[in-house]
């Protein structure tokens, strides 16, 4: 087990000729000045002038304590690149690490190719500093802004997982990943490092990550930093890596012992994809990890007042936070910065010395400029395969019964026949494809799985693009990282448990809002989630997996960015997959149970429906030429078919009643038009839903919601919505809907209750619709099943 | 770091006599046979009739594949409390875990004590059996009507996080946790293992992880179930516990070796306990945990169709699906349960024969007895120190600033104080007590550390009682298992990072809601956030932190759980807290900034407000007898303070306009009353808004939100809300505001768009409010920082 420990104090790749050495020193101070530099000045960038109170920002909005690791790792990647030739980027873990990668960008010439203004001179430098963290300017993390940055770092604990996405697939890519030892503690992270049993070494490319140990949080010690070693070893051996440990505070000595590191860690990588490719070993990979311990805040103010900074938490954000009040911090700033001899690293314009630029790459293999950290210059679209091969025929309406994430998963399948070679599309959740009855997909790829394969297993192989993992984070982590630098995904899984990646969804769409105003940042493809096993189907699992309000939590982020589509049955599932798979810069939520239902569309008249987004559906109704009485309406498929059931009870028992039935496919057409994109005009919404008659709305999710959307409209104060209230347990489907009031009988007397004049002449119907409820009610609990007359309901066209 | 590898193939405890290896043997058949039972049969129970389709439940919603091994750590844990009399609970892990604890609360008798119709007999098992997954019966988790649970298991990721919260400050508790290996994959689990770190074994009690690799999840195998043993050994080394394997498919040898695990686990917890309560010992222990290899769906049918069955994936859930259609199936039944002979395990009339309950515990040992597992029969009220003591004079309105958080940091100070003997009271948080300014609460206690302890280190003990840990997972877990287990706590969070654990909100929320329902479950105290660091003051930090939705989020689920306050103020906040530390079975959601702000409240004026839930500020507006011209109405501190300096230029401008001014301190009297306990009466709701006049609402949080819960009142046409609409950036606190409309200049514009004649009268006024505006953006873009007339404003009352 331990034939791979590397000690950093010994091997001979430390031996660094001294020049390259001391270019490599020169690009690592240049970098630290100028970080320092941003968090601290407006004006006077190279010191140049005495420096004065003026110069310095009047919030000081910025965080040290991770730049200088931050700058090492980014100084020897580059050299790897240089040396090598190597395709690489980075993900950098650490919250607020803009200082850092802004600098690096700003001295290899990067971040001048996409804002020339902020040039590499002094010019350009004053405009580096003054901008950061700064209104107008650029946010302290490594935000879309920021070349070379697929992931924000804002909210911690993705980043390994962001690694392994942009790695998926890219066989000839090295993706670092710095992690923070504050990020270490998180979930997401601790479960991130399994994801080494789902890289294939084949097909796809290396992951490094790099464990950066400077020990402490904002306020506290770190619990990795502060392992014994032997139990830290133990514990990344155990998550499958081999150590090498970089440590210590003598600038030269770090530096050489880091480019021994990488010199280890790609040589042990280098063996590992040649040994795999030349097909000589099937045995799962133990990849290198660097464990990085240098102080927290290097090479930064020692002590200030009194009290050590520097190797502390104290150095987390800003370590000298008087400076323009406090003329020793003002003093200790200027050392501070003279100290890095910033006249030895820039010429007299402010342009970088050339020794200090030695280590960098050219073009593209610049860490800012490689374009798989803007994916979209590298995203081919997507074949779409003809739908017509996969669409149900619909006979007759509701005549047959089609589960329709099974007729998806035979789309999916196609698409990963046409994909196969080009490899840049995949399907990722937690252990549910077969349960969401997408297992069609396994006709034309497996799950990747790099562990051992037993000969009882199904669908697994080293090269799957299916991925299963108990962890919705991870799959969302995945997705992401793969989306970013360029390819294609769909993330299936249960509806409830999509709570879980709520605020990682939160992060991806801020992500996209911002980085669709950067004109240099091309689309990616957009983020699809399949909600199945949704609550209405929730009856067997029971209270804990009943939760529509992921629909609710995206919706209050940008319109921009965010889609909610709920198709009603098996071939509008199909156009809208086909739809959402060619999005871009978007984060599509569709919502398609699992179980069997009825078929209610022809793939043109799906076409037609999904293009509309909603739309009356004449013939479930039975309106004339005039406004109907009465309007029901129904989003998702368990409302759609609970209001066809009605619709038909009405037209059977109050045949001159003018009902009109609307379905809603694309929940944002009932937002007002200056909300949302796809927001209906008042016109198109009122000849829908009409100004002044009863609307009586079965949604698939909370009732609420729906009002939220529309509650300007005209017609929203004879709106009446019904929806999942949060009622229910272990039970029958059908006794799902009637806990929350959506079941048709309820839905018949919601009309006969709100159509004026029907009380009393239907007053009979309404009480035979009520009493069907209470027989129901008693049924199951003797019977365990539904009554015959809603499992044996067929419509009647 | 090998000292304490255990093997269980060698050791002497394992010689169990053979009469005692008998009834544990019997034990565990007669749960097996409970279980299968419960999955399967609505009649018949006992086997005594011929079996037939109509004993058989029409639908079969159960899960197989975990019950026995769950059904072998009930048996030995069970022995370990009756042997030791020892004090034990147990954590179960695995979803759909019911059929299993319920077999054995029903074994033990604990389940008849609180349902005595299920009682200990054939009638009672024949009640067992059919009430499970059954309409109007029990569902498949270990939900809350299961006695002995604190842990639903419904969603997967938090058993160990539970676990070590229930032994936490119950230093003679055993807490034992079953982990699946299937859970063991999501991030949660794997961040829990380090909770280890915060364990003090003086003060707390032992957590005893059972890890359980039975192989497979749903339609995979697991991550950790095939690792190397090696490996598996090194990650579990490496997150500092020393692994005890028990692993076969023998039952016999399996229980012996169980025996044994359970002996030197037991054995080598004492020794830990004994050294450090001794003094003799404060290096950090190295815990026990028992890896336990069984076959998935272990003893029920091994092959199915000719497919196999037992210890693969397929035993997950039910593993004869076609009982009541298919011959084959029915006899396979007949036979799987026969297997287990239960006529040796039950008399006559269905009762337990006495070697199969002899190695079971009485009373309160039983493990479904066991008051730490029903907290709320050993919760004692906190003390609540006198509010005097914190409360902050107000001399004049707005006449002072402070951080209300600092102030309650304080006041929670005074808590640690009085409960430092009883030690039932933890503050959680990510990192952030004194970032979110708390650090008043350090002169009571400290953060709990187990690790080394460094000279530079400040406010780290042992056996503190504030925990910080970067995972607001482990902080939620931790506190869901403290509160469950009779005690109280806060958990203060970064506002938008509380998105992180939306999910398991959701489920506390289930938990409670459930739980409220059953009169044999006491009450427990309320969890209680702290959002803090929120949105309007996320400016130095950016989009990513900014956040406000985690209040939308929990009020879609249970009104009578959920509540939300957004005190203005310190006083209102040192209210807020006192009310939601005395409550029970509740979440709070408390809404307070960190950064300094104006007083406005004395602390009798925040009690009558804090009372009423939302008020008139008659001091701010200007109105006289008659109806308003308009409402300012405003819910949050920043919100607040925009409203009043709105009504200070209003009154300044115009002042024959009667403006109103309205404080929203509880969301939810905003919600009909139907729909919320605490939601205001229509006549009440109209007494404070009106019913007609022009309602401008500055809200904290998204905008809609204020329509979604008031859309139903009279003067909701006439409500027009501001609040935060997802712009945002690293810029100033006040260009936040400006940002998304919230500000006092765009608030006076709205007043004058929108009451009646307005508009022509105060063109002048709106167009200077205007122009205030585009100064305020052209000046902080030069500056770096707000206005002087914004940051220096203050109230003139």
């Amino acid at each position: 087990m331990q034939e791979f420990i590397y000690d950093s104090t010994s091997a001979d790749e430390h031996e660094l000729p001294q020049d390259e050495l001391d270019s490599l020193l020169a690009h690592w101070r240049a970098a630290n000045y100028l970080a320092a530099g941003q968090i601290y000045l407006m004006d006077n960038p190279l010191l140049r002038e005495e420096l004065v109170p003026e110069h310095i920002k009047p919030r000081l909005l910025g965080h040290w304590g991770t730049v200088p690791g931050l700058n090492l790792v980014y100084t020897h990647l580059s050299r790897v690149a240089r040396i090598r030739g190597q395709n690489a980027l980075c993900v950098w873990g650490p919250g607020h690490g803009g200082p850092s990668v802004l600098a690096n960008s700003w001295l290899e010439g990067s971040y001048a190719d996409i804002h020339p203004d902020v040039s590499r001179d002094g010019a350009g430098m004053a405009r580096l500093f003054r901008q950061f963290s700064f209104p107008g300017g650029v946010p302290s993390h490594v935000a879309p802004d920021v070349p070379g940055s697929i992931h924000e770092g804002g909210e911690l604990g993705y980043s390994l997982a962001h690694a392994y996405g942009a790695a998926f697939d890219h066989p000839e890519l090295l993706v670092a990943c710095v992690i923070g030892d504050g990020e270490a503690e998180t979930g997401p992270l601790a479960t991130s490092w399994h994801s080494n049993k789902f890289l294939d070494p084949v097909h796809d490319g290396a992951v490094l990550p790099i464990l950066h140990l400077n020990g402490y949080k904002i306020a506290n010690p770190t619990v990795l930093a502060r392992l014994p070693q032997t139990e830290l070893y133990d514990l990344l051996r155990g998550y499958g890596y081999r150590p090498i440990e970089v440590a210590g505070d003598d600038p030269a000595l770090v530096h050489r012992a880091m480019a021994g590191a990488m010199a280890r860690a790609m040589g042990r990588i280098d063996e590992i994809q040649a040994r795999a490719r030349a097909g000589s070993s099937t045995e799962r990979a133990h990849w290198p990890v660097i464990v990085l311990r240098t102080p927290k805040g290097w090479t930064g103010p020692v002590e200030v007042d009194g009290v050590p900074v520097e190797g502390t938490w104290r150095a987390h954000q800003v370590p000298l936070s008087e400076v323009r009040t406090n003329p020793d911090h003002l003093r200790m700033l200027r050392d501070w910065m003279l100290s890095y001899e910033p006249e030895k690293l820039f010429d007299e314009d402010g342009r970088p010395r050339e020794h200090v630029l030695r280590c960098l790459p050219e073009g593209a293999l610049r860490l800012g400029s490689n374009p798989h950290a803007n994916g979209g210059l590298l995203l081919r679209t997507l074949p779409k395969p003809p739908l017509e091969d996969h669409a149900v025929e619909v006979k007759r309406r509701g005549g047959s019964v089609r589960s329709a994430t099974a007729v998806l998963g035979h789309y999916l399948a196609e698409i990963m026949r046409l994909t196969a070679d080009r490899r840049d599309f995949r399907l990722v959740g937690p252990d549910e494809t077969a349960s969401n009855r997408l297992d069609g997909v396994y006709a034309e790829t497996s799950k990747t799985w790099q562990e051992e394969i037993l000969p009882v297993d199904e669908h697994l192989s080293r090269d799957g693009r299916v991925m299963e993992v108990l962890s919705e984070h991870l799959c969302q982590g995945w997705l992401e990282g793969y989306l970013l630098t360029g390819r294609h995904g769909v993330f299936s899984t249960y509806e409830a448990f999509a709570h879980i990646i709520d605020s990682m969804a939160n992060q991806h769409i801020k992500w996209l809002r911002t980085a669709r105003e950067l004109p240099w940042r091309a689309p990616v493809a957009s983020l699809n989630y399949l909600l199945t096993s949704h609550v209405w189907r929730q009856d067997h699992n029971g209270f804990s997996h009943q939760d529509p309000g992921f629909i609710d939590h995206v919706l209050n982020k940008s319109p921009e960015v965010v889609r909610v589509y709920l198709p009603p049955d098996a071939n509008t599932t199909l156009v809208v997959a086909e739809n959402v798979l060619a999005g871009r810069d978007n984060v599509n939520v569709v919502v398609a149970g699992k179980q069997p239902r009825f078929d209610w569309l022809s793939l043109e008249e799906a076409r037609a429906h999904c293009a509309r987004g909603a739309g009356i559906w004449e013939w479930a109704g039975t309106e004339s030429a005039a406004e109907p009485d009465v309007v029901l309406a129904c989003a998702g498929d368990v409302p759609t078919l609970e209001v066809l059931a009605a619709a038909q009870l009405l037209r059977l028992h109050l045949p001159e009643l003018a009902v009109r039935v609307v379905n809603v496919l694309d929940l944002t057409r009932l937002m007002p038009e200056k909300e949302h994109p796809h927001g209906y005009s008042d016109f198109d919404f009122d000849a829908l839903f009409t100004r002044d008659r009863p609307v009586i709305f079965a949604y698939h999710g909370y009732p609420w919601l729906i009002h939220r959307l529309a509650y300007r409209r005209t017609v929203h104060p004879h709106m009446h919505v019904r929806g999942y209230r949060e009622f229910g347990t272990t039970t029958t489907p059908f006794d799902m809907v009637v806990l929350n009031d959506l079941d048709r009988y309820r839905l018949v007397m919601d009309v006969i209750d709100r159509v004026p004049g029907l009380a009393r002449r239907a007053a009979a119907l309404r009480q035979e619709m009520s009493d069907v409820r209470t027989r129901h009610h008693a049924w199951i609990r003797v019977h365990g099943d539904d009554l015959p007359e809603v499992t044996e309901w067929t419509w009647e066209g």
